[in-house]
């Protein structure tokens, strides 16, 4: 399945507030979606930079992956996800490839796409996601 | 100066031709452009994922600030590059705005670019670039 581009990027931040107003003031960005992910602990915002979407995450849980990451790394860039039309078949061809899957079949994200995750082992450090619809 | 989007985000890797391999095989990408940049101590390429860039950097001298970055964290997500009318301009802006930058003027990158780099701390973390031309 041949990927579209570069849905969104993700990046882990302390206070969700606080890195809106950032993005707004430095980069004229503006608030597309914003909403808990409960099953992740996190608050997430997408907000859009031009015609490019990044996604900030702000921990809900002091285990969430996301909080964990800020305690080992502190705030930063958290993870690239591309568009395909089909995230179970793009699953399907990465583990045919030997790639190594956190998520084995997609799952709910935000504005109604369907999401899965890839492990940054296979893609040299970055943790990569694949997502459709919305 | 309004951002027009994302134009790349950069990964540093230890091997450029294995990631180089990485990205093709599982994402389907196709290198753009390499090149080497003797200023910056790195060894680059632009791959295209879909219709978006990335690019793929490893160090060519121990010392390099990329180098330095996977010594520290391994290899991972390294900075976002967003596209604008006007590099020079953009710095004005966010000099104004109190964002610590690194690069206080424009200078030569990949494919014919004018990149400036701005501060991670001034972006929640996020080694941030701003590009014009090419």
């Amino acid at each position: 399945v041949a990927l579209r581009g570069i849905h969104h990027v993700g990046m882990a931040v302390a206070d969700l507030d606080e890195a809106i107003a950032t993005y707004e003031r430095l980069l004229w960005a503006r608030v597309e979606q914003r909403a808990e992910l409960p099953v992740d602990g996190v608050d997430a915002a997408f907000v859009l930079v031009g015609g490019s979407r990044v996604e900030l995450l702000s921990p809900t849980t002091d285990d969430s992956p996301v909080a964990r990451f800020l305690s080992k790394r502190g705030p930063g860039m958290h993870h690239v996800a591309y568009e395909t039309d089909d995230v179970r078949a793009e699953l399907d061809e990465l583990a045919a490839e030997g790639a190594e899957l956190i998520d084995l079949a997609p799952r709910a994200g935000l504005l109604g796409l369907e999401v899965a995750f890839v492990h940054p082992d296979a893609v040299h450090g970055v943790l990569t996601e694949v997502v459709s619809g919305g």
